[in-house]
């Protein structure tokens, strides 16, 4: 089975792509237009120097994917999962990578979910038997896609399925020098989401685009 | 002028005083006892083999120094600084340490504030002229106080008063091994309180007692 991006035509998803790519798993991007899909995997296919990242439709790719990351819009993901809930195989996870913020007069703001984080959000909008896991929420895409940036970090993973974390873990597990942690339940997605608009006002205050965290000490 | 714990007879106060002692620099540790402070700063002398630490009745330790910590349980913060914004200097600086969480069935939970932290609680109680600045919220008392462990971290300093914050910086910035960043506005505290919860999933996930944050990239 390939790992997938629904919706992943966007930074976030060719970013996963190429770090996931780049470590020799197979990645199909999903689109709703195959065509947009074959063209962000033939870019990543050509910065990787391989075939390994191939495009679809979006229910294409979830028939050929055993894990798909959500790489949409904050605040269309759940409402897509909805959508897509019919043509979810039973046991799929999905991994949710998305941060409720946006930016209020120049300034980054936490966007509140009313269910406490946005991986909360999108939980509550799957059909039963697939798995939400939470990662990739406090690493910068910028530092995803240079494949010559040294990831050097720890990827919190949080979730309820202590096999679907598992899995996304070890799956993770092969970007090189990046830790993936187990942050806990899904509900910890409420401090990673936050961590990240502390990872934004570092990059500003300190003129860096690739704040990104390290636990010490475990 | 001296820095100071205003309550600091427990393990925050006393593991401050041993770190800020150990880097040279001159310690009153306040409580409402004045004989209990003396002892506390006996103990935190005689493991750092000088007479940094001294003890006073909290109303004295207040006139002696210029930078003080707030080392009391979270949910006295706010009242204490009322209790004592008579006896504040205008131009005080005080540092909030607190982490507002509670264990309930075993599991760390987090005590939201209707303030959004217990910084801007305790913020919204102190006469003007007084500086709040959050840091350490972050570090473990357990690796503060063991003078053995290298740091090896980073120090999240929030506050809404640049001079305030760039003092606290400053003054914490002579611990050996302990970066101080800035972490933006005051507000930035709804993050850092979070955060620790994070670090006690992990020290409970790893075993760890130290778990701490360093960011990568700045």
């Amino acid at each position: 089975m390939k790992t997938g991006m629904l919706g992943g035509t966007g930074l976030e998803g060719k970013a996963l792509a190429l770090r996931l790519g780049a470590a020799g798993l197979p990645i199909v991007i999903g689109s709703r237009s195959a065509a947009r899909a074959c063209a962000a995997a033939e870019q990543c296919n050509s910065i990787l120097k391989s075939r390994c990242v191939t495009g679809a439709a979006n229910p294409q790719m979830l028939t050929a994917c055993d894990i798909v990351f959500l790489t949409l819009p904050h605040d269309q993901a759940a409402s897509a999962v909805q959508g897509f809930a019919e043509l979810f195989p039973p046991g799929l996870i999905l991994v949710d990578v998305t941060v409720p913020m946006r930016f209020h007069e120049g300034r980054p703001e936490f966007v509140e979910p009313s269910a406490g984080s946005n991986a909360e959000s999108i939980a509550a909008c799957l059909p039963s038997g697939v798995h939400l896991v939470g990662a990739f929420k406090t690493i910068p895409a910028h530092v995803l896609e240079d494949l010559d940036t040294v990831m050097d970090c720890d990827l919190f993973v949080c979730g309820d399925s202590a096999d679907a974390k598992a899995r996304v873990m070890n799956l993770t597990g092969k970007i090189p020098s990046l830790r993936p942690v187990d942050a806990g339940p899904l509900a910890a997605a409420r401090i990673l989401e936050r961590m990240t608009l502390l990872a934004v006002h570092l990059n500003r205050r300190y003129k860096s685009k690739g704040a990104r965290f390290r636990v010490v000490g475990i």
